[in-house]
């Protein structure tokens, strides 16, 4: 066994599995959905993307008992045209949308080289790489983007308009191990301000504004004010871009318009999730093979650059590791172990 | 008139189409590249973006000049699904092969929702915004992506490897004045450093290093070692991203076989360059109109906030102005009124 770090047990996959899934049934959850978010919690877990693996089930039970989220409806699948899908998930966790959703996506793709698939009116919680690799494992180049609840402010401004607003893009390949990156296009996550906070330390410059509209290292500050968007004025138009594309374009909430309808429950915002997917294999002139490798190549020059790691890699190595059993935070499972018991 | 500044002058936008038309037919291009470039130059002129605008009628001329880009063959559009449009330049440069594939991929987005063009082995040396702005123009959201030659290191990294590998997005309202943004995914373009050599001035910290892999300062070091990418690993991985899909996956140049075939003439670089447009009219629940309404609702609530500028906003002013007149540098107006003659 690899070792593990203090105040952390391995635990197998097939216990992290079950813990989500008897949790969600146990506070009456339908099957469907418990098992989507346990397949998608323990992919994260694997991957030892703690803020999206067990950590992720807290909010999930808090969003069943508040009530916000469906329990027993199930999303719905339609198709504008032959390129354009729909997943309504009709106030449901957005786990089993994207596994309805996904495949007929990827069919889409394959059959006409392009296609896109909106998830609607979802409460979305997992992480966007684990949202698109079932797409980019079957072959095809593959976006998402989803909102947030509004907390960021534009490049120049002061004030919370746009959500963190992640974008996540993947390549498929090389084999076993795509391409695949997923950012927040905020400066930091939400997440990493309130860890600094717990831990009494400051924030570096750059991440926020306080509500005064003064730049700030205090993440308690920072959390009352604004977080900036990574980057400057670009990653601020990209932030504004994921805002109209996996809101208004799809026809689904903006940032603002998700913080307003929000309960404070600590789980998922509501909103829409938008997916593009294009297959390599309809363009030429050379084979898809020959392109593939010159994909290839450009990642095998980046990594003879000592001091690049390629997105993704990090996660790799890890679930290479938890084949043998994912790493845990010991009081995190003792928490969770009660969850299941009456609220 | 609006007041001109130092050593520029106002001429009309149809001298400005003239200068470009007669230089490029008096060194042998054919009239439909030569209309097509003229127009293109004169859009960025009038938009007082003077980094494409007349200044590139130099670069065109001297790769037409030293035989670089063909003079006298057209683009040929084919399609491989009714969603996924190529237009094959054949060695010529990019605006007559864009304007030909931009209607068709518009009339394909409309039809399916979504659609995908690549422009294969041309000469690219026009503004990204001013390449989709036609398909904003008719209503689309937009992307297109392009490789440069290899400058950039990769985060982490101290050697060239990707291109300056610009990203553009524009959607579609408010209408006259449509949200487009275009930007290097490097943190400054090559010329801002070359400009700033000839000033003499030095460079801020974090847009270079020099060719013994250190920060640096001084635009000369950085000319000879490598530009980094925007925002650190995120804008890396966006680079990245920029060249696989306008690489490998359109059967592409990346730009180290971009820098590795260039020639040196100060023209454009050989490569292919991806459009996505998507019609938001394809999706709902809410009418298109509704839809575009939150849309500009996040505009307005950004441009609430003083220090806000939403991109392209300048741009739109300097069009107002140049209603009466583009404004020129009256050194480069004088060097290209002798660039007919016979070089």
């Amino acid at each position: 066994m690899s070792p593990t770090p203090a105040d952390t047990v391995r635990i197998s996959l097939d216990e992290v599995h079950a813990l989500c899934r008897d949790t969600l049934l146990g506070v009456g959850l339908a099957e469907p959905h418990a098992l989507a978010i346990a397949r998608s919690i323990t992919r994260a877990q694997a991957d030892e993307c703690h803020s999206h693996g067990l950590y992720r089930l807290l909010g999930y039970v808090a969003s069943v008992r508040s009530g916000k989220a469906a329990r027993d409806v199930l999303p719905v699948l339609s198709r504008t045209t032959p390129v354009i899908l729909r997943v309504d998930a009709r106030r449901t966790f957005a786990p089993l949308a994207i596994e309805i959703g996904v495949p007929a996506l990827v069919e889409a793709a394959k059959t006409y080289g392009i296609a896109a698939l909106a998830i609607h009116d979802c409460y979305h919680f997992s992480a966007l790489w684990a949202d698109i690799e079932p797409a980019v494992d079957a072959g095809l180049a593959a976006w998402c983007f989803t909102i947030g609840q509004s907390c960021v402010a534009p490049a120049g401004g002061t004030r919370p308009l746009l959500g963190t607003n992640p974008i996540a893009f993947g390549w498929p390949g090389p084999k076993q191990a795509p391409f695949i990156f997923d950012f927040a296009t905020s400066a930091a996550a939400r997440g990493e301000i309130e860890l600094k906070r717990r831990a009494g330390e400051p924030i570096p410059q750059g991440w926020a504004v306080g509500p005064d509209g003064a730049p700030t290292t205090d993440p308690a500050q920072a959390l009352a004010g604004a977080l900036l968007p990574f980057g400057g004025h670009k990653g601020s138009a990209l932030s504004m871009m994921v805002e109209l594309i996996a809101g208004p374009l799809i026809g689904d909430l903006t940032s603002r318009q998700a913080a307003a309808v929000e309960n404070g429950d600590s789980g998922p915002p509501l909103g829409g999730e938008l997916f593009i997917a294009i297959d390599p294999a309809v363009f030429g002139p050379a084979t898809l093979d020959q392109r593939l490798a010159e994909a290839d190549a450009v990642f095998a020059a980046a990594r003879q650059q000592p001091g690049v790691r390629l997105p993704s890699e990090r996660r790799y190595a890890a679930r290479a590791r938890s084949r043998e059993g994912a790493l845990v935070s010991a009081a995190l499972l003792a928490e969770l172990r009660t969850l299941s018991e009456p609220g």
